[in-house]
């Protein structure tokens, strides 16, 4: 039985005649519920994208600014890929956006097709009347990868949105009436105030055609993206609406500037376009990005969309994610298998393409460059993505993992910084977050045999990123072995997630045989060890003195050097040492009962109010789920004698966590982290320590997963008897053979092969204990003294 | 005796030997006064350029806002270039500069040497010790052609600047101190306003190496310019000062933002350097500009200055100037040769280099082309340089003159109107000024024989730029055969100037046999017929109804249809068909008596007040020298049977309005045609009507001229016995033989040979007034009925 076979059978085999007769390409794509995560915190968007494309096409629900009175205002935060499920009206189709963000920007280029009266303002949600936005009704809607439409009822149009990497396609069928308007409203932001355009210019090149381009600032300091827009019909009429006096005007004018002048340039400007459509025939429109200039924008346009068949570039961004996520083929219960292919589609949405098809790409420094033999992408958001997914990329995207690479160390090179970028997006750094996590992604790629780049131009990256002693707190951190609480903020993150960052350093001049670098790195690597207080059991905020911070709480994720987490969480961070910390805490019984004691104890509610990005939605216990500082904590017990302990979490959080509803994620999905989370734990293992050949085994949530490894190889997981009961591991074999270790190797998977688990209701406490079956740490594997 | 050795005798016998032992650079250089022109209305500018260069790096000697309470403030008139002459403090040195304009924008990347109290704002001239400027006296202060120099007393420090094409190099040699201050005011400009500056941007590379860019907005919508600058030593710190709030910097602040950080943006920026001066050795920057990139402007830094002797680049730049220069070899006494040679190198000031060194340059459609085979030039004052300076480039500068027309080809093709240029700088068209006045520009140099380029696609240009109709009247026009009074304003002058330039594409069009759109043209060229009032004997507004304007007033300049311009000066715009207005106006006795009045009449005080451009200063009776509508008037004589008449005009306003002194320009030298205007005028002939290939004689005002044709030949004019007294043509020979017209022809200046003019105390008015022996009118040669 081939495996696509296999497949259909298991998930119904009463559909099985039918099934076989349907196209390829509708199968697993037909599981994406692009809704899902739209509602409240997930912050993901329902609109038209393919793999790792430059457009994601997708629909505002409201228009929400960043401050009010010049005080920030916390309601944008709902709005960061700008659109949110419980919303009554759509104010338009913008062509970028973010998936699962925790701060945002973006939101370029927003079409809204009416009739009728022109507006040229969005209005308000109370009073849809005011302005061009329209109701909507979840009723007239849908999505699916690569495709979305809505009914924008107030004007009786049917917008129908779908997109290549460059090019988004938008398809609007009018009513019976005469004119359709089409309104560009340049000034629409995610993320918006006052000033945020800081240039806007659309030319009008033909009675089809239209360019343009915008400047923003924000969390971008600037961020330049270019435009080519054509019609499927001519322009009959079009204009600008400008709250701004330009000086400009005042001076010549040779022409009537108020109608059809084809020059079209201000910082706040609305643009529209009118067309007949009187013959019944939707107005249709290409839409294409370039950050580099309209000539780069008309290119991708011209290669990507050349004609004009809606149909055929709607099957081609479906059969795009078909390849792409039918990459793993699961088996499972349908919510699952829901839960699991939207999880893959959000993993497979960010970074996205940033360079055009010629290859041209702007730079950190401005300048335009030629990506010579690689893609150049863009939206890093690293402190969320080196965890899991990265390493996701890795197996399933090997030459983007590579390109990526490139990618990164193309921005350390045009960094005036001389920096690795830490959250980086459309040639900017918005040095969101913390930790240089650019260079864990890279040694993991580097370690997992993908090498495709200048290997010594990555190693100096790394090392000058890591020693950029301006650069928060890594100056302190490396005279004092840790970053003081009182000289820097987040001191103790800082300090673990440098310490972690520090030991994939130590592993990349291990194999690149620079012993000297090997050896300082690893010391930096326990610098955790500075940060354990033993008199509190916890990682606790140190001053530049050596003395403890005050009045240290272990429940606060503010004031006590941490962020984003508190110290319950944090202390567990350690994925390169946990044996070691193991040891210092006084061993594993106590480690093992602050495990539980972390998934079992109850969060006050004064936790939730001072939490940001944390929501009693999100957590299990104290840990927390719904961020990402955590994320690896589960599988923690694999070092302890309790291996099975991770079963009860893992199956928790996959059942509970993740539910294929609109508000079923418990946060942010941040460019598809939580859902690389879900989608290694799914098939029972997880990277626990990116950087290490190893994946940490806790257990399967499906039934059986096989995953395309390359060169015609498959990796298949079977979990025998595995049921809503049946969640502990019995015993494990790989290839035939048994297997008592509490991980797998990278090189177990790459190879292809199968690993079966036998799944029981009750935990085989034999399995996984022994000494040698724990995975990595360096106070195991590594010789170097850990007192320092 | 060979021109060189001629040219040192005749200039003074007396300093022969020591002449002799002169490098040849020093020679024809020393005749220039760059300060010629910098006091009130010549707005001029004292600084460093080198020939037809990017870079003019010229001193400021105040900011002066472009309004005042929303209200235009006609103080920054004075402004244009930057300097003027009687202020008592200088700002700084910016590196762009136009030369003479009305009109203004510019003053890109001020740069200001200072010393002890940091200071970020440039204070006043009342209190210069409130800010970083200083006062400086004429004393201490000079120029010659490519360098500058001044002593910033308040600071005693000595400011030198020279320049290549693209770099500007800077020398500040500080006085005994620790501490070297370079201020970097990226929010300085030239027709200054809040909110000019759209972004600035500044990366400190590294400790000699800062690059960055800034966009304004303006006469310019949006104009792009970044830079590459380096020192001579190294920076110690490094900083900024901005008045806006950075929402940016809210955010993430992982660097300490105060002190040195290197990537320092906002809209309002004003930034510094600091180095050590202990050693006594100065602080030297070369800096680079570059309209396409950061990375553009390095590579010119690079190409044109890559090491670090200024007196050689400032001897280059001598060299450079000198090549251009002695192109026209002169005879005159020294206030005369002051005179000519400045205006010589006022004319090779603009147009200027555009693109890079590697051909790059940015187009008017904002993206990037490649200049293969000709350097891009941007500066087109058209209305201004159409008349005589683009004519003197088809002589001195084919070339240049070749890539010009090639500039303006790739700026219609990149316009979204489909349009040559009218004014347009950097990328942009400003629309200054009426017509279409590239089209005469192309015309001209094609019928010289400048023709390499897409001659169709030159065709098409000057056909779609005359028949866009929603441009300026032009449908109207077309419509009525004039432009309608009452419909477009400046109607007069439009139809004069449109009809001209119609005859010019009827030219182009015979000589590229499309006898159709000949025809046409030569019908549009007669179009100055409709505006013939013959109740007033001048041209005259008509409305669309045929009836003409009310209550005409022919000294009036504003209101009657005219701009810069009244009937009086006005009526005589048709260079095309001087013979046709004759007739039309009655009779050559009409016309004479006409220009003798204009030239005779007393104009009342009331006629300066309302004048644009146009003050007592440039007049001759009511004929107006210091503005461009009537330059070709003086030379209308040569119509009519007393051609001789055209001497006293001309050696009057040679004797009166060119004085060489820094107040000596009568008007604007306006981007050169000013001085143009000089150059032929002095040498004895003016293109009264480029596109022919006629050059209408008038009287020559220096003792010989020698000009360099290209192949190794030279024309020479020799005015035997000319002197004050002796202004009147006694007869002339051109290569020895008798020449009785009142032009000579292109080719003849080509060929080489020899104009010799014997003059005397009066006129022989025999000379020239035979019937064929007046220049080309449409009416005598062309065969086309005038009556329409």
């Amino acid at each position: 039985m081939n495996r696509r076979n296999g497949f259909l059978l298991l998930i119904g085999f009463c559909l099985a005649l039918t099934a076989q007769a349907q196209t390829k390409t509708a199968d697993v794509c037909s599981y994406v519920d692009p809704f899902i995560g739209t509602q409240e915190m997930g912050h993901t968007l329902p609109g038209a994208t393919v793999p790792f494309g430059m457009v994601q096409l997708s629909p505002e629900t409201d228009t929400i600014p960043y401050s009010v009175n010049g005080r920030y205002n916390g309601e944008v935060y709902r709005y960061c890929a700008g659109y949110q499920y419980t919303d009554p009206t759509i104010v338009g189709f913008a062509h970028t956006h973010f998936s699962g963000t925790g701060h945002s920007d973006l939101g370029d280029f927003l079409i809204m097709p009416t009739t009728g009266e022109l507006q040229l303002n969005p209005g308000t949600a109370e009073n849809p009347e005011s302005g061009y936005r329209s109701r909507f009704s979840h009723e007239h809607e849908s999505a699916s990868p690569g495709y979305y439409q809505v009914l924008l009822q107030d004007y009786d149009i049917n917008a129908e949105l779908t997109t290549s990497t460059h090019v988004g396609m938008h398809r609007y069928s009018y009513p019976k009436t005469d004119i359709g308007h089409i309104i560009l409203d340049m000034n629409y932001n995610i993320y918006n105030y006052d000033g945020k355009v800081i240039w806007a210019s659309v030319r009008v090149e033909n009675d089809t055609l239209v360019t343009g381009y915008r400047i923003t600032r924000g969390w971008a300091r600037n961020r330049y993206l270019y435009f080519a827009m054509t019609f499927s019909k001519p322009i009959k009429n079009y204009g600008m609406k400008s709250d701004e006096k330009l000086v400009y005007k005042g001076f010549w004018r040779k022409f009537d500037e108020s109608k059809n002048f084809p020059q079209m340039e201000s910082r706040n400007m609305v643009n529209f376009f009118d067309f007949d459509v009187s013959d019944g025939q939707p107005v249709e429109i290409k839409f294409a990005l370039s950050a580099v200039s309209t000539e780069g924008a008309l290119k991708n346009l011209q290669a990507e969309i050349p004609g004009w068949d809606f149909e055929q570039v709607k099957s081609k961004a479906s059969s795009d994610w078909e390849k792409e996520l039918e990459k793993v083929q699961v088996e499972a219960a349908p919510d699952k298998l829901k839960a699991f292919y939207t999880s893959l589609y959000h993993a497979f949405i960010n970074p996205i393409t940033y360079s055009d098809v010629d290859g041209k790409y702007r730079g950190l420094d401005g300048n335009i460059y030629q990506a010579d033999g690689f893609t150049d992408y863009t939206v890093f958001s690293l402190w969320d993505t080196y965890r899991a997914l990265h390493p996701l990329f890795t197996v399933l995207q090997p030459k983007r993992a590579n390109d990526m690479v490139v990618s990164m160390l193309k921005h350390y090179e045009q960094s005036v910084h001389h920096l690795l970028p830490v959250w980086s997006h459309f040639a900017n750094e918005n040095w969101c977050m913390i930790g240089y996590h650019a260079v864990p992604v890279i040694v993991d790629a580097y370690e997992k045999g993908i090498r495709n780049y200048d290997i010594e131009k990555a190693f100096e990256a790394v090392v000058n990123s890591s020693t950029h002693k301006s650069y928060d707190g890594i100056g302190e951190y490396m005279q004092y072995g840790y970053v003081p609480f009182d000289k820097v903020s987040n001191s103790a993150s800082l300090t673990l997630e440098y310490a972690y960052d520090d030991w994939t350093i130590a592993k990349f001049a291990q194999s690149l045989g620079k012993t000297d670098e090997a050896s300082t790195y690893l010391k930096r690597a326990l610098s955790y060890q500075n940060l354990f207080d033993p008199s509190v059991g916890f990682i606790r905020a140190k001053n530049a003195d050596g003395s403890w911070k005050k009045d240290f709480n272990a429940l606060k994720t503010t004031g006590e050097g941490y962020i984003e987490g508190n110290a319950w969480n944090y202390s567990f961070y350690e994925p390169q040492d946990v044996a070691g910390y193991i040891r210092l805490m006084g061993g594993e019984k106590k480690f093992t009962a602050r495990l539980d004691s972390l998934f079992e104890m109850h969060l006050p509610d004064e936790f939730f109010e001072e939490s940001e990005d944390i929501d009693r939605v999100g957590i299990v216990g104290g840990y927390v789920q719904g961020n990402e500082p955590s994320h690896h904590v589960p599988y923690l017990y694999a070092w302890t004698s309790s291996p099975w302990k991770t079963a009860e979490k893992i199956h928790h959080i996959i059942d509970t966590k993740y539910n294929p509803e609109p508000d079923g994620l418990c946060g942010n999905d941040d460019c598809g982290q939580m859902s690389a989370w879900y989608i290694f734990s799914s098939i029972g293992f997880y990277p626990v320590c990116p950087g290490t050949n190893q994946y940490v085994i806790g257990s399967p949530c499906v039934n059986q997963a096989s995953i395309e490894v390359g060169d015609g190889k498959t990796f298949t997981m079977k979990a025998n008897k595995l049921s809503e009961k049946n969640i502990y591991i019995q015993s494990v074999t790989l290839n035939g053979k048994a297997w008592d270790k509490t991980y797998i190797n990278h090189e177990d998977l790459m190879n292809g092969g199968e690993l079966v688990f036998n799944m029981g209701p009750k935990p085989n406490k034999k399995w996984g204990v022994a000494a040698d079956s724990k995975p990595y740490s360096i106070s195991t594997e590594d010789t170097i003294s850990t007192n320092r």
